[in-house]
C-alpha cells in the first residue's frame, strides 16, 4: 500500500507506526492511578476541589485544577442572593449529616464464598460509605438523601471485576444464587439508575467495573479503539492524545463517567457536531448477559446483521447486562481547537442564529446559547478584577451596553468550539459570524468562549455547596423540533415560578435554559432549577415535585423524556405518555425473555422489577 | 421568529411557505400511478425496459427511459464471450419456461372471511402470477427457480391495506385463525427474505404495502416528513424534489424499493457521505406488532428514551412487525450536483486514494472505485461511435494508454459524485483531484462518471437477460476494515477460480469488485460473480455453492456477513460463524417473546420457524 508515501505528515505517520506491534497495533499501558485525583464520597467531585465561603463573605474555590480557583468571586453571593430573594449566608448553614444511617448489608453466604473462588480479597468490599457511594448517583435526591435523610436499600457488596472472565462468572453465581447485580461506572447517573429497588430481597451487588479500564488496543491504520467498559472519559482522552487521536466523545461528565456508561445511558456530547453521539461513535460491543457473553467475530465499519444487539444496548441501562468492552472509532487530534463567542440581544435572536447556522453552513464542534441568566450567573461567577483588567471590563460592558445597546437584562451568549483542519476551522468561523452579525450577534472573544466549557465542570462542584445553604439545584433535559423551542422554554420557566408560588416557596425560583447541542430537525435544551429551602419542609420531595411538573410541561410541549439522561427510575412514570402500549409491553416481553432470573434487577425504565416471577 | 427575514432564499421560503397549512406542513397528493412504469413480472424492472441481442447480433436495449437504450452496443458479446470463454449467441437460447406450474393456494375460510370485513374486494387477490412474484425477491436462485424450476411454496393470498387500521386487523386476524404474514415493499430483496418457507403448513399470506405508498406531510421548518412504508423510492425523490428537499437515500434499488424495506433491511445510500444511512435519515418509526402498534407521542432530534423500538426495527427482516410509517429527516435539494471520474492505474493506487481521501478531506456525497474487469465491462458497454466522436475516444484512448502508459489490463475507474453548495463541492472537489494526482490518478470527465452511476440502473437488467444465454450472474457485498481490503478482495477471486475450476466449470468464471462505500473504518466492497452455464447441471445450485464458498472467504478475511443486503434466509446458516451463542439465542427469545405465536413466520435471520413451538 502506498498510503505511507503520500502522507502529509510521513514523519509523524512513521513515529505512530514505530509504536505498533506486528498487528499494527498500539497497546497502551494501563492509566496510571493519581492519589492527586482521588474523588470525594460525599460530594461531586475530586477532593481537591470544592467552593466555600471565605472570610470576606467571598465565593472561592479550593486547589488549582480549575480556572475559577484560588480567586475570590465577590459577586457571586451578593448576585444570587438578588435573583433568588434569598440569603445565603456563611453563617446559615444546613451542616451535611454525611454519611447517614446506613442499613446493614444483607448476606447470602453460597454467594459469597463462590466470589472468593474467582475474585481476589481486594476486590470485594463491604465498607458502608464505599456502599453508601454504590448505591447512588448525582440527582438533587439522592445527594440530599445521603446527607440530610436515609437510604432505604444500599449495595450490600461492592465487587471489583478486573476481567470479562470475573463479569460472567459473577453473573453465573448471581444466577444460581439469587443476586441482583447492578452494574457501577463513574457514578454520575443522574436518573436515579444505580438507586436500589427499596424492595429487593435479595442481596445487591454493586459492580464496579473501574478495573476494567484499559486501553486494549489503538488502531491508527484503520483508526479504531478497543476500549474497557470501565475506562474514564478523561483517561480516555489523555491516553489517546498520547498517540495522537481522540474519541471526541465529551459528555459534561467526561471527567468520572464510563465508556460503558455512556453506552448504557445513551450518551450525547458536547462535540457531536464533529465526532457523533455515542451511538455514531461505536463500532462494537461486548457485554456480558444472563445468557452468556454477547460478542461477535470481527467488526465492520457498518453492517446489516439483521437483528443486532448493540443497538439493544445503547440505554439499557444495565437491564439486560454488564457492557465490558467496546470498539469505538478514533480521529487524529485535530490541527486546531479555537473558542469563541458572541453575544446576541436576546434569546430569540440567539435562537434564530442558531437556526440558520444549521441552514446555511456546517456548525462547529460545539455551539451552546445560553439564555440571559445563565449569562448573567457566568458574569457573577468572575473574580474582582482591578487595574486596567477592571477598566477593560468596564469600557467593554460600556461600548456593549450604551453604544451598541444591549440590555443587560436580555442579552445572552453563545459559545463554540471549533475544531478541525486550519481550513475547516476558517471556513466555518467566517460562516459562523456572517451569520451572527444577520442576527445583531456581537464577537464576545475566544476567552469568553473557553471560560464558558471550562464552567461547566466547575460549576457541577456548585450544586453540593449550596445545598448547605439552603439552596437545592438540578438540571434536566429534552429535545424538540425547532419549531417548539422558543414556546417549550417559555412554559417551562412559566410552569415553574407558577408551581413555585403555587407551594408558596421562599424567593424566587432560578430557572434559565440553555441550548447545548443542534441537529437539523431541532435542539437539545437543558433547563436549571433551583430554589431557596430554608423552612421548608421535605425540601428534597418538593423540588421533585417542581421537576416533575415541569417534566410534564416539556412533554406537553412535545419535548422528548431525554436527550441524553435516559430514563433510569427517575423517569419511567412518565414512558406510557410517550410510548404505546405495545411498546411498553416489548419492553417488558424483551426484559423477560433475555433475563428471566431479572438478575439485572436495577428495575429501571419500568422493567424487571424486584420480584421476578 | 426573524429567520425568514435573515434567509438568503426568501422568495424560495415565501414560496415554500405559501404551500405548508396552518400546522405548517405540506401535505403532498397520492403519488399518480403512470401506466409507463408498468413493471415486468418475470424480470427485474419497468416492462418497458429490456436487453435483447438485434438481427447485427448486437445488444441493444428497448424502451427510452435508460441511456444506454436505443442504441447498438456492438463490443458487449464478443467482449463477454472473451471474458467468459463463452458462447453467448441468440441463436443459443435457454428460453425461459415462465410461470412455473404454480401450486393450488391453502385456503383458510375463517380468516378468509375475516379479510372481507374490513378490505374491498381489489384489496385482496389469489392470481397466480401475483402471488409467485409476492413469493420471490431478485436474487440468482430466485429468478432462476421462477424461470427454470418450480417454487415449492408460495403466498396463498396477496393483500393490500390501504391505512395502518387494516394491518392491525390484518395481524389480529391473523392472530386469531392461524395465519402466517410475510410483508412485501418492492420486491427486490435478495437474501431470500421474501421466500416462504417451505414447511410452513399455515396459509401464508403477502402483505403488500404499495397502497400505504404517501407523503402524509413535509415539515420543512424542522426538516421533517412522514412517509407511509410502501412509498417507493423513485417517487419519495420526485415527491420531495416538488417541495425543494431530499432524503438523500438513494440505494441502487432505489427505483422499486420502498422506505419500509429500507428500514427492514437496514439500508445504505449510494450517498450516504452526505446524507447518511438509513439509521442516520430515520426519526421515528411506526410499526405493527403481534402485540399492537408500536409507537410514539412526538418526534425529537435525537433522544435517549432506554429501550428502543426504532432500533429493533433495523434489520428486522419482516420478523418483528410491519412497519407502516416513518419521519425521516430531509435537506434541501442540493445547489449543485456534479458528477466526475478519476482513472488510476491500478486498484491498489485507486485504493490508496479512497484511503487518503477519507483521511485528508471531506469525501463527495458518492465515491466508487470498479477494477479492472468492471472499468472494461463499462468500456464494453459503449455504443459504437463513429466520425468525430470515434476519433475523439480513440485519441483519448492513446493519450491515456501511450503517452500517460496506462495499462488496459491494469487500469480502474473512481465515479464520484458531488452534492452542496457551489462553494462545498468546489472545495471538496479541488481536495479530491489534489489528492487523486498524488496516486497518479487522471481525470476521465464529468460524462465518464455520469455514466457510471447512470449504468448501475441499466445493468440490473442484464442479469434476467444473459440467464436465457446460459449465463448465470449475481453480485454480493461485505464490508471490511481499511487494511483487510485488498487481502480480501484478491482472495475472494482467488477462491472463487478455484471453485470454479474444481468443479469443471466451462470457460472462465466473471468475478470482479467494486468499492461503493466508504467510512472512517473501512469500505463496503460490492462483487460480481457470473459463470456460463451451458451443459452444467443445476447451474443455480452450483452457483449457490460457489458464492457460499466466496462468503466463507469472506468472513475468513474479516469481511462483515452484510453490509446492506442483510441475512434473509440466503445467510442465515452463517450467524454462528459471526455471532456468539448468547447473541443468536436473544435473537431466538426476542422473537418468542414479541411475536410469540410466529405470526411474521418469514423465518428469516433463522428465528421464528415455520411451526411455532
Amino acid at each position: 500500500m502506498s498510503e505511507s508515501d503520500h502522507s502529509p505528515e510521513p514523519a509523524a505517520a512513521r513515529a505512530e507506526l514505530d509504536r505498533c506491534d506486528d498487528a499494527g497495533l498500539i497497546r497502551p499501558a494501563p492509566p496510571s492511578t493519581r492519589t492527586a485525583d482521588r474523588e470525594r464520597l460525599d460530594v461531586w467531585g475530586f477532593a481537591d476541589s470544592a467552593f466555600r465561603i471565605n472570610a470576606n463573605d467571598a465565593v472561592e474555590m479550593t486547589g488549582d485544577r480549575y480556572s475559577l480557583a484560588g480567586v475570590e468571586l465577590p459577586d457571586l453571593l451578593p448576585w444570587m442572593n438578588r435573583v433568588l430573594g434569598a440569603q445565603l449566608d456563611r453563617r446559615v448553614v444546613n451542616r451535611s449529616q454525611y454519611p447517614p444511617a446506613i442499613p446493614e448489608p444483607r448476606r447470602n453466604p453460597a454467594f459469597a464464598s463462590e466470589l472468593q473462588k474467582f475474585l481476589c480479597d481486594d476486590a470485594i468490599c463491604d465498607d458502608p460509605r464505599i456502599r453508601l457511594r454504590h448505591g447512588h448517583g448525582h440527582s438533587q435526591e439522592e445527594m440530599y438523601c445521603i446527607k440530610y435523610a436515609r437510604p432505604v436499600r444500599l449495595p450490600d457488596v461492592v465487587v471489583y471485576p478486573s476481567q470479562p472472565e470475573h463479569v460472567e462468572s459473577l453473573v453465573g453465581a448471581a444466577l444460581r444464587h439469587g443476586v441482583c447485580l447492578i452494574p457501577y461506572g463513574g457514578g454520575t447517573n443522574v436518573t436515579h439508575a444505580l438507586m436500589c429497588p427499596a424492595d429487593e430481597e435479595r442481596m445487591i451487588v454493586s459492580v464496579d467495573m473501574s478495573r476494567m479500564n484499559r486501553i486494549l488496543w489503538i488502531d491508527p491504520y484503520n483508526r479504531m479503539a478497543c476500549i474497557e467498559a470501565g475506562a474514564v472519559g478523561r483517561e480516555i482522552v489523555e491516553q489517546l492524545a498520547e498517540s495522537g487521536f481522540t474519541m471526541g466523545h465529551e459528555p459534561d461528565s467526561i471527567e468520572f463517567s464510563t465508556l460503558g456508561g455512556w453506552i448504557a445511558t445513551h450518551a450525547s456530547g458536547m462535540k457531536k457536531n464533529r465526532y457523533g453521539n455515542i451511538e455514531d461513535l461505536v463500532l462494537d460491543i461486548t457485554a456480558v448477559t444472563a445468557e452468556g457473553e454477547l460478542s461477535r467475530s470481527s467488526v465492520a465499519p457498518r453492517e446489516s446483521v439483521g437483528i443486532d444487539h448493540r443497538r439493544w444496548l445503547y440505554g439499557s441501562g444495565g437491564n439486560l447486562g454488564i457492557v465490558t468492552s467496546a470498539i469505538v472509532k478514533i480521529f487524529p487530534t485535530p490541527e486546531v481547537q479555537r473558542y469563541e463567542s458572541v453575544i446576541f440581544r436576546t434569546f430569540e435572536d440567539g435562537f434564530a442564529f442558531l437556526y440558520d447556522l444549521t441552514r446555511h453552513s456546517v456548525p462547529p464542534a460545539s455551539v451552546r446559547l445560553v439564555d440571559n441568566l445563565q449569562f448573567q450567573f457566568s458574569m457573577a461567577l468572575k473574580p474582582a478584577s482591578m487595574g486596567p483588567r477592571a477598566l477593560k471590563r468596564k469600557l467593554e460592558k460600556l461600548y456593549i451596553t450604551r453604544v451598541r445597546g444591549f440590555d443587560p437584562a436580555e442579552m445572552v451568549a453563545c459559545t463554540l468550539v471549533f475544531e478541525g483542519s486550519r481550513e475547516e476551522v476558517e471556513a466555518q468561523q467566517s460562516a459562523l459570524f456572517r451569520i451572527a452579525r444577520k442576527h445583531g450577534g456581537l464577537k464576545a472573544g475566544s476567552e469568553n468562549g473557553k471560560r464558558g466549557y471550562e464552567l461547566t465542570f466547575a460549576i457541577a462542584y456548585i450544586r453540593d455547596f449550596v445545598m448547605e445553604y439552603y439552596l437545592l439545584a438540578e438540571s434536566f433535559e429534552t429535545s424538540v423540533v425547532w419549531s417548539e423551542v422558543l414556546v417549550l422554554c417559555a412554559n417551562v420557566k412559566r410552569r415553574v415560578r407558577e408551581e413555585h408560588a403555587a407551594r408558596g416557596l421562599p424567593g424566587e425560583p432560578f430557572i434559565s435554559c440553555r441550548i447545548t447541542q443542534v441537529y437539523s430537525a431541532g435542539v437539545c435544551i437543558y433547563f436549571y432549577f433551583a430554589y431557596y429551602y430554608r423552612g421548608v419542609e421535605n425540601p428534597s420531595a418538593v423540588f421533585a415535585e417542581v421537576e416533575r411538573a415541569a417534566r410534564d410541561e416539556v412533554l406537553r410541549c412535545g419535548g422528548s423524556l431525554s436527550h441524553h439522561h435516559g430514563i433510569g427510575k427517575l423517569r419511567q412514570e412518565f414512558l406510557p405518555e410517550v410510548m404505546s402500549d405495545a411498546m411498553l409491553e416489548w419492553n417488558r416481553r424483551i426484559k423477560k425473555a433475555v433475563d428471566p432470573h431479572n438478575v439485572f434487577g436495577s428495575s429501571n425504565q419500568g422493567v424487571g422489577g424486584p420480584t421476578p416471577d
